[in-house]
């Protein structure tokens, strides 16, 4: 087992990673850029080394910087917690050529599924259902036309570097395509320096549902059921809750059995998640992987009991997934508090928190490091706190959610707690009838 | 189901009942001194109302200025959490006369367990193991020395109206049971008002064991598990656990089963808790019944999965227990984080909480009223958090525990969490093999 692990991140998922690392025995390095000094994650920590300015480039993002403290202080592991260099291939090989275990899969399982055509390609030869659309990268105009109208439109223009909503074009009919396609190369080569850009059917409506995977070093490839993370806001994840109130155990287990297919396609090493689009027939069809732990995690330990970090930690050490049971429990969801005005389009509201009480009791948890004082820097994500909840139906966890929601008060910035509040409310919510839609057309909004 | 319940306490448990009634959709009434006008709970009842000064006789003491809350404010129902009132006979005698639903046993069953004499008599009746002793109460000297001998030193001099300790003698010779006895009846008269004793046998290097007990108005009565209190500073409990690492399920099962028969002899009705002192040759006995929810339910609600408040309010509202199961998991860990020094004997630490940082995280729960800038008041009982952790095993949930307390950061006043860390490392805790003498008797000191 592991002695030290340098935790290359900032925010709540720093210390979640260390709580893990302190219940394992582990001793931990923390990272922080100036902006950072005063953050819990660096008091946490068992040592922690300063790796520059706020920009991420200049710290978080600074491959040589984090080595550089790695080395220093003499860890054996790197964990990449979630954004900055969690899916960098390029990271996880250097970690590896400069003797630092990275906690998570080799670099080449990292691009064959960082890739967007080429993963669509691995997953397809692994009999995962796509969404229908062009074999590889377009090249010209011919092509993309001969195609959308081969699978009929509307179609959407995706970036095969891309992520995040970057660069991606809905197209409707034939005479918008040319303009279309200009138009996302051009925005897929600034935002990721890769013009490749590829064409698949254009869903209508669909949720986002998707499965969470562990696959340990002897072959062992598992899943631990689904997430409906389908309430997003310009394709950013805002509530999450598992099970989905659509899936039900057969459509889980065609899910699930597809995903392990595909983290088994690469001999895939570590947690990891398969993200589909699931449309009004239950249909599925893969999205993306992402080789790295998630955000919206803590909703699969509550219904699995089960800790994820844990399992990255013993995974990478050589751990054999397959000698623990998995039985899922109950409900859980999570809400994300982030420091953003939902009054006023979820613009950014960092500043100082003032009062800050985190809410308690049973079938509650709460992953911040926020405290009443700290200053939300301007720089980074926007995420304060995880609020999850675990009940044991749907209904349950709603009225939890509610009354946990109820006792989080935060005063200082402005919070996304009265959304969650509001949204919670609504029939559309409570009944689960909703797609990836919903908020930017439903016409819901924050009072 | 109840419409609005009046809270009659304040502090963490105030906040707990409240968590509950607002996911079942009950309107809540919270009550204050005007000490605790800043609280939480204050703040987050749906209405409050300030009761009196901070005295308890002024305020949450105060039968009459409590029901009148429970009138103006148009309540159905007066859940009194524990302590102040909520075993007070003539509280619930009079909620029920003034047409308030008592949440909580009948005022017969709270007298029939609140006098310990009459509770002794009666849990013998029903074949509850007690330890030796005079079968009535003491009147005079020359019973004292008969009774004594009969079961042999040392024996124990205990008031029958008593609790915490208050009025209690050890005595370990005929020579010393005069003296012993005359101050014992002093003390007595003058903590309750009540110069009642009788004797029993003092049992050695005990262990601390007590049963929950659920019992509904149809004469299902469970138990779920036991609590290990063992650790105890001055009869005040300091961490609790379940299982506890000495009882195996023969001996549960044996507990269990007593700890039922005497609440139905009483036809006990609602949540309760039976005391049994476990001496190390695996005897139990009967020491009392507290009839409320306790302090430490939340390490049962956890290995149970089961919100113990709710079943409270169901039972009180008609509900059958036995329509759900109650299958315990893992291991429960509860540390009170009181506002004390453990440097210099546990003294009293009112004051501001300066930083005020909860621990999060998977398998972690904290019950808390405090928050940045809370003042403690000097009023009442020290309790200002209570850290609850869950884990597969009890290894693994006192690694959670150490880890959650590294976490837990307040500044301003002094805690308990000192005591924790260190107490959790002794080799001593780490086996489970301790009694109820262990803090006075082994030279343990927090540094």
């Amino acid at each position: 087992m592991f002695k030290k692990i340098l935790i290359a991140n900032r925010g709540e998922i720093a210390l979640r990673v260390m709580q893990t690392c302190r219940e394992l025995g582990i001793s931990t390095v923390g990272v922080y850029s100036t902006a950072d000094k005063d953050s819990l994650h660096v008091r946490y920590a068992d040592e922690a080394v300063c790796i520059g300015p706020p920009l991420g480039k200049d710290s978080y993002l600074n491959i040589s910087r984090i080595l550089a403290a790695a080395e220093i202080t003499n860890a054996d592991a790197i964990h990449p917690g979630y954004g900055f260099l969690a899916e960098n291939a390029d990271f996880a090989e250097v970690c590896s050529s400069s003797g630092f275990k990275f906690i998570g899969p080799h670099a080449e399982m990292i691009r064959k599924m960082g890739d967007k055509n080429t993963a669509r390609e691995t997953v397809v030869a692994a009999g995962v259902p796509v969404v229908p659309g062009s074999d590889g990268l377009i090249s010209n105009v011919k092509e993309a036309v001969d195609i959308a109208e081969k699978i009929g439109y509307p179609v959407i223009i995706k970036p095969t570097a891309g992520g995040g909503g970057k660069g991606m074009r809905v197209v409707s009919e034939t005479s918008q395509l040319e303009n279309a396609l200009a138009t996302a190369q051009n925005e897929a080569q600034q935002a990721f320096g890769n013009s490749g850009v590829y064409i698949e059917k254009f869903v209508e409506n669909p949720r986002h549902v998707e499965i969470q995977v562990l696959a340990d070093q002897y072959g062992n490839t598992i899943h631990l059921g689904e997430r409906d993370c389908t309430i997003q806001r310009r394709h950013q994840k805002l509530i999450e809750e598992t099970p989905s109130p659509v899936v039900d155990d057969e459509l889980r287990t065609k899910m699930g059995n597809a995903a392990v297919a595909a983290a088994a396609a690469i001999n895939y090493e570590g947690a990891g998640t398969i993200e589909f689009l699931l449309d009004s027939d239950r249909n599925f069809y893969f999205m993306e992987m992402n080789t790295r732990i998630q955000v919206e995690h803590p909703v699969t330990e509550e219904r699995y009991d089960v800790d994820l970090v844990r399992q990255q930690i013993l995974i990478a050490s050589g751990e054999n997934i397959a000698n623990r049971s998995y039985t899922p429990k109950g409900h859980s969801i999570e809400c994300r508090i982030n420091a953003e005005d939902p009054k006023h389009g979820f613009r950014p509201s960092p500043g100082e928190l003032q009062v800050f009480h985190t809410p308690g009791g049973h079938g509650v948890r709460v992953d911040t490091h926020g405290y009443a004082s700290y200053k939300v820097p301007p720089h980074y994500d926007s995420l304060i706190a995880k609020l999850v909840v675990h009940a044991d139906t749907r209904e349950e966890a709603i009225e939890r959610m509610q009354r946990a929601l109820d006792e989080f008060i935060v005063t200082g910035i402005k919070t996304t707690i009265p959304f969650h509040k509001q949204l919670l409310m609504t029939s559309a919510f409570k009944s689960g009838e909703f797609d990836t839609g919903f908020l930017e057309n439903s016409g819901f909004t924050v009072s």
